[in-house]
């Protein structure tokens, strides 16, 4: 029988997501918690919500407080950090490579790799050569990923993965789920980790 | 010559300033770190982003997420916690109350107690006769005190604030700021602390 899972949920134009995506790995291969990989798009949850952009465009003074707190995340983490110059980029195209590529080994280093483009290397994430560049550096064909990105298959699965979102009531990025219990934000993933754990030994 | 300080902004109606307030005292006194409080009304900072009442009641998801976080943070933190009957409740009277008492030894148990009977025992902080006994029980004449708070000084001295954390930018609450670093949330208490201490040390 297997253990509780840590559900990792992902938006890949989500500064915050960036911090957690980039230690989500190692944090959870010491602490021995199974992590899912969740990716699923903000776009839709936020104009359930009446938002037709980021919060940290439509509230300058939360923009201006996050720009500031993500460098100084970064700073006390390690990470490398650079103010895109466009924000948010579109992360579909990337998200559906994400879900087509749900099963590969590499996915992990992808995400993180896409996340690094956008908030460290200040590329833009929506376009096809971008993807590709990552996809080669991992040592895959990046065309036929994204050919496979916009296939039904993987569009589907990012749409159900983000209606599941919003049903579970997740409504920001990073979220992290364990059976029922949410979790939401950067500062809450050791948090959940131990949630997972409790609930392994319990 | 003074060290840096740190000043603590809080909103008496605010749940997660309840989980600061609680615990401050105790953590700058053992970092050696200069506090001062400094209440404000987080109402004029929504409603100038267009939000007629909090936003955890605007957006129902973040809501019932919010509820659930207080939940598992105070037990975390050893606090008792009752989900109150009225959220927000109006915290005018009470912060009219504590930029009265701005200078006296007292003000911080004051606010620790208006937080715990909001958020522990369910108590109306709008009313007279609550604030009335909370002040009973810190050895102070609570109609005297309620006088003074609807004297123009005190009005003044809050207004003052909330258009100051207004200027500098403050979103919510708890806030915190050391010098023109901001902190915002709970979560950033800690880290609050420690710029302040490498401030100090520079």
């Amino acid at each position: 029988m297997s253990g509780p899972r840590l559900d990792f949920w992902f938006e890949l134009a989500s500064t915050y997501s960036y911090l957690s995506a980039a230690r989500i790995g190692e944090v959870t291969r010491l602490a021995g918690v199974e992590l899912r990989f969740r990716p699923f798009l903000l776009g839709p949850i936020f104009k359930a919500q009446g938002w037709k952009d980021s919060p940290f465009n439509l509230y300058p003074a939360k923009g201006r407080y996050m720009w500031r707190d993500m460098e100084r995340l970064c700073e006390q983490y390690g990470l490398r950090f650079t103010h895109p110059s466009q924000f948010p980029r579109n992360g579909l195209l990337a998200a559906r490579v994400a879900c087509a590529a749900r099963d590969e080994g590499w996915l992990p280093e992808f995400v993180d790799a896409v996340y690094r483009a956008n908030f460290a290397e200040d590329r833009d994430i929506a376009q096809d050569d971008v993807l590709c560049d990552i996809l080669g550096a991992l040592g895959q064909p990046g065309a036929d990923w994204i050919r496979r990105a916009q296939e039904p298959a993987a569009k589907e699965r990012l749409r159900g993965s983000t209606e599941e979102a919003q049903r579970i009531g997740i409504f920001g990025a990073p979220s992290f789920t364990v059976g029922d219990e949410l979790f939401w934000g950067n500062d809450r993933m050791g948090d959940a980790i131990a949630w997972c754990r409790t609930a392994a030994s319990g």
